[in-house]
């Protein structure tokens, strides 16, 4: 992929990540909001991909100053949608500039990313990101594959949302803001009552605590330690705070 | 290296890939010939390298508009082949324009990556590949190690190859070329019929099937599963197709 | 860390490592020592730091052509001492020009690298390292944590040393220099006799030597084996060499 890119343009080539686990949509969503917005605009090639080889389309959408190119499988939404964050969640559909890539285009069995999704990104970053309208191959859409990262709801008591992943160091990030423990001592997380710090140092080593993530999110972590263990919590499970 | 490979030239570098078997030649020569053929002029500086302290020469080759440095172990030969493919087989070592390094120049005991390959990397990059005979320590040669991937040959019944390595999705790639299955429905695979793909969409979750990978070879793999373990073969093992 | 740092410069990026193992101070350190000298004047940016979000500070170090920017829990000295070897170990404490990070530009609770290092090391890349003293949010300081590899010492019978890190490969990198051993045949580690080489391949498989690494300390190998396994040596383990 890297080789077709430099093929195209002599613009500098940055690797993210290659860790994500295989055709996890919802883990690649996640970090790669946190991280998009941290760049200047860019072309970002994405092959987060299980259909590869099914019927699935490419697409190319602009969301603000950058350009995600990659699967309509979802995956490129909840980034898309972080880098037009001034918009309301209802609205940025709408806020996105979207296409999809000609069948000829995309004509590849088995490696979308080296086939269809670098050489198109390689075209689109060697022309400045400039008339994607008029580019080859391209098509204006209005409808693409939308997924949205699920979202903590207020209950009775509190607040119910998820875990949305559990990160190398074990913490387990969820969906709930970090506001909702903000300026609290303590909270009640499945029912355990919990401490909240600002930082790992607050509570002693070993011990369990909440704070808020660099992500924002209310995250449960153990100092010097997995909070996935402690908590006995994995990615998709319901995490009820009050 | 990197350090070393920038106090020569502001050119580039890009990584592809670190996590090669340790010492695998022909596991690393089989992805080098894949990947290489995609990248514009470039020099190539290739570490797969079990001998490093023996005697083993250190290499330079020009293939076409590229150069690869590296061991003289016949890591570099798959590549630089698949670099002129134009020529045939016969013909591609005369194709070769190839250099060893003085031992002057490879004086190193434990480390030729950073200490011979990188710096003449990093001086014929800053040269643009220009004037390699007349480059210090480099000597033009005749005889280098030769290594060929192994082929396919015919056998009364149809062909018979061998599994040239295991991808990291657990396919079974073969070298036996893709012609070979082309339209056909099915096929016999060491005695057992295998339906014939596109892609692994064309069978159900689970299901083994033989399609043609992103390489024109013939691949064994499983729909969201590992051909390596449902075919039960591993690198080097032989492969009847029928 | 590279969105943020690309925000502030067009220089390239090189990644160096990402699999140090999790706030191992002194094994970065070793490491890092090792391959910094072999750089051209860049700006090294480093996240070892089990401490983030306790109140260690955040520092600048310039070294001589070249600036190091990370935590200051120690792991950023051997590698800035590294840069200036020219200098007696005694003075390079001052031969080094240190400021600290103000706490309102440190301001981050969970994620230095990003919110801290990152942008201070794209900002001092961007003007050439020029003018540290000027710098918005440094301050030149005296004091920071220092940190020094262990050093062997010569003892009655030989040398006293311990094991810095075990590699990749399983060798066993020692602090003992590579001058204890040079010109001998053999050497006896804790207390067993084994044969010196200059190279792997001075042995047969399986078997142990002694030899001097590219780092230019005694290491206790096998040819196609783990030393760490065959020495039963550890990181942190004593080594006497008679």
């Amino acid at each position: 992929m890297k080789g077709v890119v430099l093929s195209k343009t002599t613009l500098p080539i940055v690797d993210i990540d290659h860790r994500f686990p295989r055709g996890d949509i919802r883990t690649a969503a996640f970090w790669l909001s946190e991280i998009l917005p941290y760049f200047p605009p860019a072309v970002h090639v994405i092959v987060i991909d299980p259909g590869v080889g099914t019927d699935r389309r490419s697409i190319v959408i602009r969301a603000d100053d950058h350009i995600l190119v990659g699967p309509d499988n979802g995956v490129l939404v909840p980034p898309a949608k972080a880098l037009v964050s001034e918009i309301s969640d209802e609205d940025s559909r709408e806020a996105l500039d979207i296409y999809t890539v000609d069948d000829e285009t995309a004509d590849s069995d088995t490696f979308h990313g080296r086939d269809v999704f670098a050489p198109i990104g390689g075209d689109i970053a060697a022309r400045n990101g400039r008339d994607l309208q008029s580019h080859q191959g391209l098509t204006s859409a209005d409808e693409i594959t939308w997924f949205n990262l699920p979202k903590a709801t207020p209950s009775k008591e509190g607040v119910t949302g998820e875990v949305l992943v559990v990160d190398d160091f074990g913490n387990v990030i969820t969906n709930v803001p970090g506001a909702f423990i903000q300026g609290r001592e303590d909270i009640i997380v499945n029912g355990e009552s919990v401490p909240v710090g600002t930082t790992f140092d607050d509570v002693s080593v070993g011990q369990r605590l909440a704070l808020v993530g660099s992500h924002g999110n209310v995250e449960l972590d153990v100092n010097d330690g997995r909070g996935t263990d402690a908590f006995d919590l994995m990615p998709g499970d319901d995490v009820t705070l009050r």
